[in-house]
């Protein structure tokens, strides 16, 4: 398959389930995975699902602008930069943000996140 | 050495580079680099910096605002995930910006940019 179609199918993957079922994200993280979000550093699926579902929202809606991918290196991973606006209920205004994630194969096939950064781009 | 500080110590040796000697970037990048500038996709040295050296500005500089790090995985590598702005000669506005960098390690000792990703953060 290719690479940015992988991309773009993980990226409405990941931000479908942010926006409807945030405890779903589980699936897609490890142990070994890291967050940092704004500046804090969160390692393994526990806690990193801890911080994601705390946030100080609860209705969310993720729009993309930009999907770019290359592969990693020898491990067969991938990494994918995205850029976008974040629209929290009953705020006039989106926030925009970029985040990037390495993502690393599974043996079933799959990819899990292994790397996370998110920055929101204040203005 | 505290991977932050690695980390830190080469965005600014990036973005220096950048703003007084743009060709001097060569030295950061190997054969098998990659660079997705606003879409477009670059590989190797020599086709890198000539993108680089080719933009259609020439003095600028770049601010940084914030430095994310983390390790990638077993080969080593550092991944370095930047925001700040780009503040051209002549412009009033300075241009938002947000970049990742995969940086792997030499056999010197030092590392090279294997993945580089650069995104206007257009408002």
């Amino acid at each position: 398959m290719d690479p940015d179609a992988v991309a773009k199918a993980f990226v409405e993957h990941y931000y479908s389930t942010f926006d409807t079922n945030r405890a779903g994200l589980a699936g897609l993280y490890q142990e070994a995975s890291m967050l940092t979000f704004e500046g804090q550093k969160i390692q393994g699926v526990q806690s990193i699902v801890a911080k994601l579902t705390s946030l100080p929202f609860q209705q969310c809606k993720h729009n993309i602008s930009t999907v770019d991918c290359q592969p990693s290196g020898p491990a067969s991973g991938m990494l994918v930069f995205v850029s976008g606006n974040l629209q929290l209920a009953g705020e006039e205004h989106a926030l925009k943000f970029s985040q990037m994630f390495h993502l690393m194969p599974t043996p079933q096939g799959s990819f899990y996140v292994f790397n996370d950064i998110f920055r929101l781009n204040y203005s």
